[in-house]
Order: C-alpha cells, then sequence, then structure tokens
C-alpha cells in the first residue's frame, strides 16, 4: 500500500521532472547547512534504544499534532511507556493525512528501515518491533545513518559559550563526518530577564577569557568567541528573531542600556529591541570580517501558552507565525552594514509567508556584482517546510529574483531520521521545472534545466559557503 | 447549456474526487452552525411573494456586484418594483463570471426550482416568473427548504437582549426544525456612541432583570443572558471584531471606562478597545463555565462609505477587508483564558487571507490534547467563501494543523436559497482529496479518505457542538 | 529551439484558451494607459545604435539580475562597451530561469527581431549584430515599433513643471501616434529635503505663472498645471506613494506645514506624510471637476541601498516591496472624497501580493452604481507583472469583485520593446478563462467568454478613459 503511495516517482506528475530528479538530482550529496542535531550524538556515535527515542524525543511537530488530535500530555512529553508514546503517534498518524508529517512518516520508514506499511494503530507494534530491532545495529548508529543518506556537511547549532568539545571530537575521528559549528548569540540580546542574562554575561565573559563590565566588554567578548568558532571550521552564524532594524540611536545607547540591565534593571521593550539591533550590528561587521555567513529567522512568535511553558519549557510545540512588520527595519540593518562595505553574505528567512514577496524582493536591494547570490533568500522554513510553501518560495523566488543561485534546502531538524527531507525537496523542485518544461514555459532542454537543478541542489551551497571538508 | 456547466460532476475534476463526494460527502446531514437567518421567517414558516422577495432583498453580496456594474442604487435597495429589480441583478449576472455569484446563482436555480438555464437580460422574466410562481407552494415556505436540503440544525445569531419568542415557538412546533440562537454582544463593547451605548445598555438591564450601574452589573447581566440563552440550547457565542487583545491593564481599567462612557463621555480609539478586551475576557470565563464554543470573527473594516452608510445603514455592501495586526494580541487574549484553564472551544476566523497562517498556527498554540480540535480555525469566511478562498484555507488547515478535526462548512448567510454552499464546499473538499489520491500524494485508500471526508461534513460538527437534536 | 518555447500555443494550455487568444484578443488594439516611455524619443522618432541602447539602457530589471548574477557595475550601467555590457546579459539570461525576464528576453527577441535563438554566451554576439543592424532600418524607429505592435494610445508620465513640448510636437505630426501625457505630481508633497522642495517649487511657480508662497498658491498652481495638461489630452493622474490616508487635520495643517518646510526646517515622518494626503485630497477634488481618472501605485519602498543610491540614483533596482497597513488610510482617502460626491474615478495598484485583497474589496467600498467599475483595483504592476503575479491578481479579483469591468494590462515600461507584454497578459486571461471552461467550471459558451476577453482587453479602457483618438 504505502509502497504504492511512496513510490519512485513519489511527487514526480510529469516525465521530464521525473529524468530531472533521476539524472541530476538524487544523487547530489548533501551539505545540510542549518539543523539542531546533537554534537554530542554524533561524537558519541549514539545508539538509540528504540523508534520512539529516535522519533518522538524531542519532536515538537509530531507532539503539537497529538495534542490537537486529543493525545493527553502524557503520552506526548510525559511519563508513559516509549511502546505507549509510540501507540498513541500510531493512531495521530491516519488523523494527519495532508499534513507533511504523513509523508515524512512514511518517507522515513521506507528510507531508513525498509517499511512499506501505513502506520496506524493496527501497524502500530509491529512497526516498532521491527524499528527499534534494526535501531541495535551498528550500521543504525548516528554516523552510520549520515553516511548512508549521503551528508558530506552538517552543521550544528550552538551557544557563544559552548566549548565545542564534540566538534573536536568529530575532527579527530577522521571518520569522514563533517560537522561544523554554527554560532547563535540569540542569548547575548536576550535581556527580558536582568537576572538570567547577568547570568549568562558572566558564563560568556568565562568562555572568552574576559570580564564583561561594559559594553565594548562584551562586543570583545564575542569577537573572541568568533575566533574561536572560526578556528573549528565555522562558516556562518544564526539568529531567531522576531524583526530586526537599526537607527544610529541604537548604538548609542547600547552602552547605557547595558549598564541599566546589568544593574539589574527591567528594560523596555523599545531598549531591548535597540539593543539587539546595535549588537546585530557589531556582529555583522565582525561576521563580515571572517568572511562567514549570517543568517537571520524572522518572524516567529514563541511561548505562547505560559501555562504549558512552565510546566514543560520552551521548543515544546506552542510556537506559531507571527505578522510583525518586516521590510523597513530588515532595510535599515542590511543597509547601515552596506553602506561602509561591510554587509557579509547573509540569508534571510521568514515564518510568515504573507512576507515572502518582501524577502523575496528585500535579498535584491543588497546584491552589488560581488558576490553571485550574495543575499540569499532561505528555503522555506518550519511551518512553510512542506510541499505548498516550498513550492511558493520557489515560485516566489523564482519570479522575484534568480532561482538558479538558491542555495536550496537545509533540515533544520533536531532528528537523525530527518534527512529524506532533502530528497522530498529535490523532487518538488524537479517536479515544478519539469511540469514548466512539459509545458513549453521553459525550452525544452534538459541539459539546462538539469544545469539549474543541480546548482540548486548542490554546487550552489557548495560554493557559497565553502567549507573546509 | 447550464445543465452541463452544472451537472453532477460539478467541481470534480478526478475519479476519486467523485467517488468521495458520491459515497461520503453527498448524503451527510448539514449543521449549519453560523448563519444570519431570521427566526421570525423560520418560525412563521414565511412564504415568499417573489424571487426578489427571497433572493435579492437583504443579499449585499448581490448590491456590490450590481453597483460595481454600473446600476443605480434605486434598483438594489430602492425603490423599483421586484420585477424591474430582478432584471437589474439578471443584467449583471453575465458580469459575475469567474465570482462566486455566478455559481451560488445557477446552483440555486438549479437545486431549488429546477431551473436549467443561464441567468441574463434575455432569460430574466421567464426566471422571474417560474420560480415566484413556485414559491406559493407550501413546499417553497421557509421550513420545507429547509429540509429539502436535509438541514439537521441551523443556528441564528442573536443579540443578547433578544426575547428568542421564535426559538422558542420554534422548539414548540416540534416539527423537525432544530433551531437554537447564538449570543452575539457585540453591541456590548461598541462604544463609540456613548448616547446608543447607553440606550442600549438599558435595553440589556431591562432584559436581563438587572438595574446596570457599574461594570459588575454589566457582566452579571450578560450572566443572566448567558443563562437564558443556554436554556433554549445555546451551545456557541459569536463575534464580530477588528481585532482582539488582552492584558491586565484591561481588566483593572474596565470599571471606570465604563463608568466614563456611562456618563456619556466619548472614549479615545484605545479605551474601546481595552474595554471591549476586558469584556470579551470576561465573557469568555462564562462561556467555559457553559462547555458553550466562543467563535470570533476577525478582521473586516466596516461602513467604510460614509456617504452610503447615512443613506443605507450599515451591512449594505460596503465593508471591506483590513489588514490589522493579529497574532500578538490573540495570542495574549486566548492565553490569558488559558493560564486559568478556563479557555472555551473557540473558532477562529479570518477576513484577510494574507493572516491565513498567523490563524492557522494559532489554534494548535492552546491545543492541550484534552478534546480533539479544542480550538479550531473556521471555514472560509465572507469574502473567502469561493473556490480559491476555500482551497486555500484546507490547504494550509492541512499543512499546518489536521485537517481530519476540522469542524467544516457554515453558510454564514442571510438567504434561505444559500444551503447548497455545503455542497459547493463538500464538492471542493473531496475534489482536493480526490486529486492528492489520483496523484499518489495520498494513499490509494478511499476508506481512509472517505472516512475524513465525512468527519469534515458531519461527525467533527456534531462531537463538537453536542446539539440536544 | 526557442521556437518551440515561445510559439504560437505559449502560455495556452488548453483548447477554449487557444481560441479565446485567437478570435477574441490576438487582434484588439492596445491603449497603454500607464508607461515611463520618453516622450522626446517619440517626438524624435529615435533611432537606436545598438541592441544594448534599446533594450539595457534604463533597464534596472535586468541590472538587477545582473547583479544577482554576479556582474560587475561596470557592466550594468557602467562605461563597459555596449557589446561588452550585451555579453554580459547575455551571460545572465540561461541563470534567469523561470523569472519573467527570461520570457520577455525570448518574446522580444522574436517579436521584434524574428529571432529564435535561445539568447546566452554562445549566442551572444549573432543577436546582438542581427539586432543591431535591423535597428537601423526606419521600420526599427520608435513610431514604426509602437505601430508594429497595434498601439493605439500611449500615456506617458510626466512632472506637472514639464513643458509638454514633446507632447504637442506629436500632437502635430498627424501620424496616428497618440500620446497623452499623464499627471505625475510626486515632488509637489515630497518634502523630505527643504531646500530641493524651495528648488522645485519654485519651479512650479514658473510653470504655472504663480509665485507660490502660500499653500493656497501651491493649489492654485496645481490647478492650472491640470488645466495645461488637460489641454493635452491628459486624462490621468499617477502618485507613487508608499501610504496613504486622511484627516481632517491634514488640511487644517497644511498651511501651516507648508510654511515651516518652505522656511527651511526640515519636517517629521508625522508631517511629511499629513502634508501628502492634504496635498492629495484637494488634487483628488481637481481631478473629479475634470473627468479625470487618478492612479495610486501604494507600497514600494525605494532606494534602500544607500551607497548604491549616492553613486547611481534612484529607480537603478534598489527598491522593494514594502509591507505598509493600508486599508485604514485607503478607506479614509477615498471616503472624504466620497462624502460630497468628489470621487473620481481611480485605479488602485499594490506592490505587496499580500494586499491583494484588501485592495480588491476596497475598490467595491466606492463603487456607487454611477460608472461601471468606477474605482478599479489596477493590473499586476512591477515585481507582480509575471505569470504567477497576474493569475493571482485575475483570479482575486474574479473572486471579490467583476473581471468583467477591469480595464487590464498596462506595460509600465521604460522600454520600447515593452509592449509584446499585452500579449503575454491576454494569453495568461485566455489561458485562466480556457481552463474554466475546460473544466466545466464556466458555462461552455465561447462568445460569453470571448466578450469577457475583448472587455478586459480594448473595451474597457477605451470606455473608462475615453481618449481623444
Amino acid at each position: 500500500m504505502a509502497d504504492s503511495f511512496i513510490g519512485k516517482d513519489f511527487l514526480l506528475h510529469n516525465d521530464p521532472g521525473r529524468e530531472l530528479y533521476q539524472h541530476y538530482a538524487s544523487s547530489c550529496a548533501i551539505i545540510d547547512y542549518h539543523n539542531h542535531l546533537s554534537p554530542k550524538d554524533i561524537a558519541e556515535n549514539r545508539k538509540f534504544e528504540n523508534l520512539t527515542a529516535i522519533w518522538l524525543e524531542g519532536d515538537h511537530y509530531k507532539w503539537r499534532a497529538m495534542r490537537i488530535n486529543g493525545i493527553a500530555e502524557e503520552y506526548c512529553t510525559g511519563k508513559a511507556e516509549p511502546q505507549e508514546k509510540f501507540r498513541a503517534w500510531a493512531r495521530t498518524v491516519p488523523a494527519t493525512l495532508r499534513n507533511p508529517l504523513y509523508h515524512w512518516t512514511h518517507l522515513e520508514l521506507k528510507t531508513y528501515f525498509g517499511i512499506n506499511s501505513l502506520l496506524n494503530e493496527q501497524t502500530a507494534d509491529a512497526v516498532y518491533e521491527q524499528a527499534s530491532a534494526m535501531l541495535q545495529h551498528d550500521d543504525f548508529r548516528v554516523q552510520a545513518l549520515l553516511r548512508k543518506m549521503n551528508v558530506q556537511v552538517v552543521c550544528t547549532t550552538d551557544d557563544p559559550i559552548d566549548s565545542l568539545i564534540h566538534h573536536e571530537q568529530v575532527a579527530e575521528q577522521e571518520n569522514g563526518i563533517n560537522m561544523f559549528p554554527t554560532f547563535r548569540p540569540d542569548k547575548v540580546y536576550n535581556t527580558i530577564d536582568p537576572q538570567a542574562y547577568a547570568t549568562y554575561i558572566s558564563l560568556l565573559g568565562n568562555a572568552a577569557g574576559i570580564s564583561i563590565q561594559l559594553y565594548d566588554d562584551l562586543i570583545q567578548a564575542l569577537s573572541n568567541r568568533i575566533d574561536y568558532f572560526d578556528s573549528f571550521g565555522c562558516r556562518a552564524s544564526d539568529h531567531g528573531l522576531e524583526s530586526i532594524g537599526y537607527t544610529l540611536e541604537d548604538s548609542k545607547r547600547a552602552q547605557e542600556v547595558f549598564k541599566k540591565v546589568s544593574s539589574g534593571v527591567f528594560l523596555t521593550r523599545a531598549e531591548r529591541f535597540s539593543f539587539q539591533n546595535a549588537v546585530l550590528y557589531e556582529l555583522g561587521k565582525l561576521y563580515h570580517k571572517k568572511g562567514w555567513i549570517q543568517q537571520f529567522h524572522l518572524g516567529a512568535m514563541r511561548n505562547n501558552n505560559t501555562r504549558l511553558l512552565h510546566q514543560l519549557g520552551p521548543d515544546t510545540g506552542f510556537d506559531s507565525i507571527g505578522d510583525y512588520a518586516q521590510a523597513r527595519g530588515l532595510s535599515d540593518f542590511l543597509n547601515q552594514l552596506d553602506q561602509t562595505n561591510q554587509l557579509a553574505k547573509t540569508i534571510l528567512y521568514n515564518l510568515n509567508p504573507a512576507d515572502n514577496e518582501v524577502f523575496a524582493t528585500m535579498v535584491g536591494n543588497f546584491s552589488d556584482g560581488s558576490v553571485p547570490g550574495k543575499i540569499q533568500w532561505g528555503s522555506a522554513w518550519w511551518f512553510l517546510d512542506q510541499k505548498d510553501g516550498m513550492e511558493k518560495q520557489l515560485n516566489t523566488l523564482s519570479n522575484m529574483g534568480l532561482l538558479s543561485r538558491f542555495v536550496g534546502m537545509v533540515t533544520d531538524s533536531r532528528s537523525f531520521l530527518s534527512f529524506p527531507r532533502h530528497e522530498y525537496f529535490r523532487r518538488i523542485l524537479c517536479n515544478l521545472i519539469g511540469e514548466d518544461v512539459r509545458r513549453g514555459v521553459l525550452p525544452n532542454d534538459l541539459s539546462l534545466a538539469g544545469q539549474l537543478v543541480q546548482d540548486v541542489c548542490y554546487n550552489n551551497v557548495h560554493h557559497y559557503f565553502q567549507f573546509q571538508v
């Protein structure tokens, strides 16, 4: 059943698309330049006890669907037995019809475990037992899973205070796994709780070997940590923000605002935003100096459910899409860095698809011919990481920019079983282009279209990031 | 001509879709849980004098199209003879090609009157005379029209001060018509005109048997009326708002703001919004206590044309889609109720489709596993209640939530001839799902897809509202 | 290759669509009621030296694509030789696959020059030489190019201070070219630089024969210039704005704000916006008196790149899509004019497609039956002027208004080779309608659909503008 459901032509509805996928896309290696995998799991080559451990732990997408389906918290993040949790998930799977989870689920079962049956209450136990048993073999340990998927590079997401010890270990293993850190300094400008902030700044100072008293010390500490990350082959930073902006006032006030929050005083919303922007501006210049890529994930509204935040913590499935104004602030920020020619290569990701066209055209404002595709509109992210979301991003990017210069897909995932999402993306890409060829909207020349496909799947990201592999 | 135009496969462009519609959707009863039908017309089992009376009176959709088509007001809401008005509408119909009105028009002529010709200037008189004659038969009275469409439940929209006498009458008739009121307290927080507001509050006090002097009296009066509505089988409230929000300040200030407006002083825009939110928060707790469903229709910008508002009054075709920020306030409001576990089942409707993804993901923030589909993103509303609008809502809901838990379609209509819109919705739903099956994007298992269809068409709304039928 | 790529059925994917295009659309004359062509080039019947001169000079769409592709500024706007620039463009063309530029490029090569090969690095020189040679013939001069495309009317975009001497010359030539000016007073309310503003106001006073000291003088000067433009057959104004609004305060303050800026003092952002709205309100009344059409292009965020603005000036490819709130202000502005029945026929264009539905429904608020399609939602503009953008505009207009009353396409172009965009639009329109017919979503009656097509392609714009041809 699932065999014909997710077969070799899955998502490929035209001949040119099938040919493009088979001859140009499917064999490309994966450079997964943004994800949330555990460096420790990779370094220690973790073996997972059962399917629940590798598939449901930490996966807030699945929890969210289960809750909407009326499943109690005990079976999502709670104390239920692993197999009970799996049954609750299996019961939910048929309720996810038309949701990307239905596709991910069966694509992952098939790709990693060769399981072709549809997951539901009836098949739950058989699937659980078969997959859990396979996970006990060495070729289902983390590093083997990465190799199986032809993953050439994985970039984790790391706090400036991280020791990067696991990155060091992996580098020393010399086993073909290329894992690089990504500099994610969100806590550096999250000043909402002065006490927690002070604690963090103290840890940052320790990591950087600096006693951070003044704003300038903070920037110096960040500079030290950027040097440190760079020494591990880091090529990129990442930032999760509601929105961004910049005025000269932000930099002028930063010293004083930092003093205020450091003295334990709560900042106003405006002060917090201003401080964030000042820090990001300084960081932007440091990134540019290193030749790094800076990434901005904009527009998530997080932790909406206070009751369950207190119970379960952040990143547990209670975030949603915001409707912040983005255009003016984003332009101001990028422009300020550009004026002195200190704008690093940049990737902008939006969460609200109503902003697609704002982002698609924003990147053209700061492309100055110096680097192909210098400013990128990132791939469809989080809630948008599904067929419709990807197609809209690809089509809007095509219409308002150059698809041919796009650095393509990332998993952005916390799961070692998420790599088939690259296959998913590639099938969607080939299908779209193939349909254009079939309809005569593109020339009937598969070498031309095939070049485009390979560039988006591999060549562009390879040239853009220049990882030391 | 129209026979082949709106035939048995209308909107069904694939085999699985046709099968789904025929075997799973078409026979489902209708629970129309939100509309603006006249309780009086239902109670009195109104007979309509002619086609203009049942079809053009009160239909601001048609008036609006006529005005855009250059038809003078006399033929829309004015003093022209019924048949003259009908001719003006018939002349406009060919100009509505590709507008849902073109479909509604011919679907309604066919379904109720068996008329298959295309309506235009040439066919106007024949259609008018045939349909008007049929309307004189008893099986074209209001209750027969409802029965003909297999309507199991109709929920009208009623002001807290309504006596519900017509609901009482219908209940006593014991004729298979299940009509329930919906509590729509918009006037309770519409404080723009202090004098009109005082008049309304006085009427509300009378209805509730309370002299409303203070804010607390107001809440008590609302509580009384909620009890009263509940005794008539009411299961839901409804609210029409530009936007919503909540901070603790709103509740703190409410007493004083109520005093201010009650003394005849005009409120600021901020005060009006704050007061609205405070009242809605209190109402939310009352709804939760009753086990009601609260509905919010958000984002309309009303009464844009002052000149014609003065001439014709509200709800005459001069409203449009607003672009208010919705995410932050909506999250704050729902979160406040959720913190004390007093968040009722809730349906959120947006008017601006640019907010689709904000709404689709908002509902997941407050689904806590306690009730399947506890917070719902409502069906495509008003300007969005057409093929594209429905498809976008269904697709976005599928991608970002669980379509399988959706409570489905409502007519939201003022017309007794609007019930074929459920058929319209069902055909669109079956076509979408059928196309997925045809393309192998869903498993080729019509019992699985059929379950989904029946749940969305009937089972979910039945379980969610639990009307006493 | 390109022959089959852009053949006679290009973009027409169904039989009814092909028939509609062939029998109803293709032979319609073009009324290009909004563009940025050079009146001087038309009056002097310019001959272009080479393909670079007619195709790359002033085309910021192409420059932008080239920069994203990593081409240095020297080859965009700089000092490189014409043929070197052309080679850089040709090298970029294959990188524009799926961008409208890829279609425009080959459609224009084919339509004007009969060149069917795909443009790329290999074909660059041959194409350049063939087309440049053809441009030396008299039937490739500007006026011949217009006649070849069956252009009945061109409306240029002109500043109130323009002498319109070229319009006078063209009128005197009596050679079948109907060129009319459009009144574009953006500089009249661009008060950001008081000194530049004073200079402009002085020039305006000279042109109007008035010494402008007070705000009332300014309005009188504008009135004089409107009379002058009207005497040249001008039928429309145009305005490029981020957003618009109106309150009575705007008019009350205008005198004082004008005095302030005239004295060299910088205005606040709020003052500038208020002043803009006051002036536009006065202009709106003047346009209404003349029976003109007022056009508003809303939502562009311009000159984002300060570094390259200083180097290259405005309109060089560094603008993008803004996300300004539009609904409230637009409604207030139109309503104010409508209240005294002084609202002129109006065309509203949005740049952010997230505003599509706001605009599509806004126009219905002020359609009062006096004129068919009195308030228009303009065709997909700038970044939206491509297949997806046009289809979305046409579909949303269909769903929320009357497509049948739409005044249709404009090139909005600076290039004499852009007129095939009307063909592009017409093919897309016919394909959409044809697909509806094929699927039975519209009646299978091509005379009905054909009438719609011809109305949108020619009849509506002809009746709406009433140019003196």
